[in-house]
């Protein structure tokens, strides 16, 4: 078991970064991660707060982990095995930043108090506590420091609310020893992340490292078990990353075409044909700009 | 009890068109609807019959009923009481038509068998049966005959699969009796119909029509009662019909938040802020040329 703290981690991903820590295939890390705003918000935060904050600290990282087997080209898998979230949570209408920013120009902020698997949203809403990882990515090929906000083909910002405990995320790896790093937990949230943040929080996660070798996946994938999300099979969702919602649609589709072929044997003809009356194609965040990201969700319960 | 058949139907929505019922509100209706095809298709379809089809007699609907007591800005409800399929469908890929249909330009078809609340999917899946009307909508303002393709404000060729037994349509009416037709109905279909076809059959349908003074909707929604859909208590979807999925996600939203204000009193701030955290933004349906059908579907029991 690694152990590794934000207070050693980095906002912009560079693949000139130095390693905070080597591990190899299977080795089990754990990495404690600060909130999305890197711990400026008190328990009674206010809109002055959210007018007040650094955003050049927004979405700190912790990491980067290296894994010296992994190769361009391989596949790096992300076991989510824990995530214990903070106490307290916080919604965020930060100005210039959402689905509907032009219409909500003011700060505002909603504070969540997280107990007992129940988020007290506002003393307005209760929901259950879905925790997840918002940011896990890794060193895009490009050279120079790129920021933290959107995601890419790597992974990183991609704020899908599938990256749970259970879930398996898959990652194409662009540079030498993968230089992996987590961060944004969330609580909370639903597709889309229409306003522009999650239930933000603090967390301690857990997470297994893979590797798988090739594959030279388009995008992010997951694989998630039976039973991740309660009326599901197993599932595989694919996802398309990029500044247009109707190509990263296309790009999800064409991925899980493709997979069904490699995995299960079927035509093309009739994987296309099975994701339109069996797979659902999901908004899964439109406001980390410029990049959205849609995903196909299928349950695999249907080819047994 | 009006009964009325799709001998009796059309294609093309059209303000002119004399109706074939009058009804109430509160009245029952049974629909007897054709599949999609028009009947073109026998149980031993193939590609060839595919290539063959007349895509003239596409889509067509039983109807119009006229509600006399409806007048523009109302809105009419479409209450689902029961759907029984036939006992074959069809999955067809149409040249040009479909997400990836520069991908996959010939013509290709899955045969299903419908029993016992199971789709055989071409004998390779199966999956449970989840009957839904694909087309549900009222005559345009705009004069002259319109395509029964795109879905529109006023609802038609939405393919949301929301809209089964027990689920309740709203749509804004804007001519005077509303004049609703009805027609496409499907045994199972996800979100987007990516390949531009779901389980395409025919049915007998029962709905109750309902209307609320006023509301003047910007697009369709849906109520959706407690275990229509199994972990979900009652929601609310709303949505967005247009040519750009960015656009429609906005308008979903935005139509939310309003909800959000009307019937449970909350703040703008803090209806999007909630959105962001425990609404879902689907994809309904991104094939149906020019227009596609983003959802944001919110789980009503977070506000108990």
């Amino acid at each position: 078991m690694h152990r590794l703290h934000h207070r050693d981690g980095h906002t912009g991903w560079d693949r000139r970064r130095a390693p905070r820590r080597h591990v190899d295939p299977g080795d089990t890390v754990e990495l404690v991660l600060a909130d999305c705003f890197g711990g400026q918000l008190g328990p009674d935060a206010t809109a002055d707060a959210i007018a007040a904050l650094d955003l050049a600290r927004a979405n700190p990282l912790t990491g980067p982990v290296a894994v010296p087997s992994a190769a361009p080209g391989d596949t790096l898998t992300v076991e989510v095995l824990a995530i214990e979230t903070g106490p307290v949570g916080w919604t965020a209408l930060i100005p210039g930043f959402g689905l509907l920013a032009d219409e909500f120009p003011d700060p505002h902020v909603v504070v969540s108090s997280l107990t007992d698997g129940t988020v007290d949203f506002g003393g307005f809403a209760r929901l259950p506590a879905r925790p997840f990882l918002g940011t896990v990515g890794l060193a895009p090929a490009a050279t120079g420091e790129h920021s933290v906000i959107p995601p890419r083909r790597v992974g990183g910002n991609l704020d899908c609310r599938d990256v749970r405990v259970g879930a398996t995320l898959l990652l194409p790896v662009e540079v030498p020893h993968a230089l992996l790093s987590v961060g944004d937990p969330h609580a909370a949230q639903g597709d889309g992340e229409v306003c522009g943040t999650a239930v933000e929080t603090s967390a301690t996660a857990t997470v297994r490292i893979g590797l798988r070798r090739g594959g030279d996946l388009p995008a992010p994938q997951l694989e998630l078990p039976a039973g991740a999300s309660s009326p599901h099979g197993p599932r595989l969702v694919t996802t398309g990353v990029g500044p247009d919602l109707y190509a990263a649609a296309r790009d999800a589709t064409r991925a899980m075409v493709d997979r069904l072929g490699t995995d299960h044997g079927l035509a093309p003809v009739d994987a296309y044909a099975l994701c339109s009356v069996a797979a659902d194609l999901r908004i899964v965040e439109v406001v980390d700009a410029p990049n959205w990201v849609v995903a196909l969700d299928l349950d695999l319960t249907v080819l047994r």
